[in-house]
């Protein structure tokens, strides 16, 4: 038998869980605060769901569940990959949520708003901070066009990494339409832009540099890569520098972008930045609109993510339905917490009463009262009591007592 | 796309949500102030561990995950169905509970004492009542061989039952030792003992007739049959009858279960019955002694069940570990309460701040000093506001508040 979790996955201590506990249960306190719904989907979807579902790369990283029985054995017989899984699981929570909208839209109010936390699956090639098994906590709201929804997500995200005390972060937005725009202006056509848009996100990654060489192997049109080149040559790109090249007609997109900045930051009151970067991509093929990023100042790499997906909800309902969502990355934050050692304020009192063996139901009687006030663990008396104290001590007990010994906790020398 | 969940899988809505997360913080509550430790294991384990884990039944319904990439092409073109598969979903919490103990044992104190409160998967023909997607409440005492261990198991579990106020409810012990111990003085011989067991697990199925003829049918010696078949005549079969039949070496195993029954009986403190059931065979090939199980008096069916698995961790370890467990069948109460429209008291009052388009910002504003006291969803005045204001006080909004109208909240008239 293998005794380590499958690749990529973790088992977590129960201090860690209290620290995971502490952090969800802060996170969707300030989400139901604001008046957000939790709501919860199973993990597993039908592989048609998750395959058709424009999730980017992700798509290539799903999960998949094997057939059973006859369908399996037909399938392998078949000698067809394709064939062989009629299930999946989850890779993010955005297309569990259009599935749910679609199979209970009867009993919603529009615009809803909702919550979700939970286990989400991709096959990523495990490296540090990489994982297989991972939390995400999401809030969306289905059913409203409003730029006013972006306001909202943007501060409500904010209040929670603030709630946390994770340090201090910048907000990233940018609009795919708009970074469609400008890249028209360079002369890249039409049917060219998604692909563009894919190497654009390596920029953190490979540089400028790389991006235009990415670019020129791809056989794009020298003349446009040039352009972009010297564009992104600026120090800083604002949306005034974007105002110069884009249409008429694309103009509302940034007036619209503006005004969410604007206001993000009216609500922020310094607390955070809220700024465009036209660099900024997100992976997911579902995204139409805005798309936002949370940076960490005193970490590396993004913290949250998330932007609007108009189209996706519509290939379960055929109906025209937007939505926007923001996805907390929830692994990232914990492992920067737990690293850092932070401990959570834990008013939980966790103390071992040691009984002889004959003496067990008049002790149990005593730690049933003792649990009024402490988390009492009942214990057969150790014959090395000294050693086995000193364990406990280590391991965050508060004390103990010795049943026969008084009915006072006796508190480890530490608390 | 698919708007339903796959097959024996649930969406929950948020008062769903808010009942299971009531339900679960209860249980996981009086589990902590009982000493138990709540530790987290991944959804997804190694085939190989999940396979040799002697789960009975439950291994022909594991969803086991396909291998990826050049490792999936080799097998598939092996036409081998064994080798598609490098891991599956976990059936029960035990397993995962016996790696998590081999893979942290350096860092544990004896006896360990586990809460799991999480998800687990089997491939079930769906029908009412059983999922595929299931969420088990599990405690746990590693390391240590002491009867008191299932007393403390079956006095918490009953607790945890009782906090929940799921109704009267008893609790059903046997010891497979025992068991075994009846079946050998029947003339039924060693090698035998397991497969009539699993056949007489089905006595509350296909009643007394079915199991002999179905014995009959498997080879058994008719003797022994008829014997057995006359041992099950009795109405009501004791501690007492059962002393009669089995040797001298076998005795012991009465006696324990006479004190575990008994010091049981005085914590209950007439709350509940527990009581010994030759019948009680569980299904898992973990078990090695002490088993039980919670019948609710009011609802058909086990609400709880668990026993002794002493050689499952040693697979692992090769030490000899003994363990003992109890697990509460979460789902079967989530669907009894929720059916009864059982709410849980609800201190959080849900209210709707509309704003007219160009007062977001004040809004927010005015929603932000809400949040103190409400959770506060912040709408776009609907046009028809009538009919919406309709639709929240049917989805339990306790009452709204328009912008520009004052700032105390209009409670809806059923609050």
């Amino acid at each position: 038998m293998k005794i380590s979790t499958v690749k990529g996955t973790n088992d977590y201590k129960p201090q860690e869980v209290r620290l995971r506990d502490y952090l969800q249960n802060k996170i969707i306190d300030v989400y139901t605060h604001s008046g957000f719904e939790h709501i919860m989907t199973p993990v597993i979807e039908d592989i048609e769901n998750l395959d058709k579902s424009e999730g980017g790369e992700n798509l290539n990283l799903i999960f998949k569940i094997m057939k059973r029985g006859d369908k399996l054995s037909k399938a392998v017989e078949k000698g067809d990959v394709k064939d062989l899984a009629d299930m999946g699981l989850r890779y993010d929570l955005t297309l569990p949520l259009s599935r749910y909208y679609a199979n209970n839209k009867a009993d919603l109010i529009l615009p809803f708003k909702t919550i979700q936390v939970d286990r989400v699956y991709r096959a990523e090639r495990p490296q540090k901070g990489r994982l297989r098994e991972f939390v995400q906590c999401d809030i969306d709201i289905i059913g409203s066009k409003s730029y006013k929804c972006e306001i909202e997500l943007i501060a409500t995200t904010a209040k929670a990494l603030l709630a946390i005390n994770i340090g201090g972060f910048k907000i990233k937005v940018n609009d795919r339409r708009i970074l469609k725009a400008v890249l028209t202006s360079m002369g890249f056509v039409e049917d060219e832009l998604d692909s563009v848009c894919i190497v654009f996100d390596k920029l953190d990654k490979i540089g400028k540099d790389g991006v235009c060489a990415e670019l020129a192997d791809k056989g794009f049109e020298s003349g446009a890569i040039d352009k972009f080149a010297k564009f992104l040559d600026r120090e800083c790109i604002s949306l005034e520098d974007v105002k110069k090249l884009i249409t008429e007609d694309d103009m509302q997109y940034v007036s619209q972008l503006e005004t969410i900045i604007n206001e993000s930051l009216a609500i922020a009151d310094g607390k955070y930045d809220v700024v465009f970067d036209i660099s900024l991509v997100r992976g997911q093929g579902y995204y139409t609109g805005t798309i936002f990023e949370v940076e960490s100042t005193s970490f590396k790499g993004a913290i949250a993510g998330g932007g609007r997906y108009d189209n996706l909800i519509g290939k379960f309902t055929n109906e025209n339905i937007p939505a926007v969502g923001f996805s907390i990355g929830f692994e990232r934050i914990f492992s920067i917490l737990n690293e850092k050692g932070y401990k959570p304020v834990d008013t939980e009192k966790h103390v071992a009463l040691f009984y002889n063996a004959d003496e067990y139901s008049k002790a149990y009687e005593l730690a049933e009262e003792l649990r009024k006030e402490y988390n009492v663990s009942i214990l057969e008396r150790p014959k090395k009591l000294g050693k086995y104290l000193d364990k406990l001590e280590k391991n965050n007990y508060y004390g103990y007592l010795v049943f026969g010994e008084g009915t006072e906790v006796k508190a480890f020398a530490n608390n």
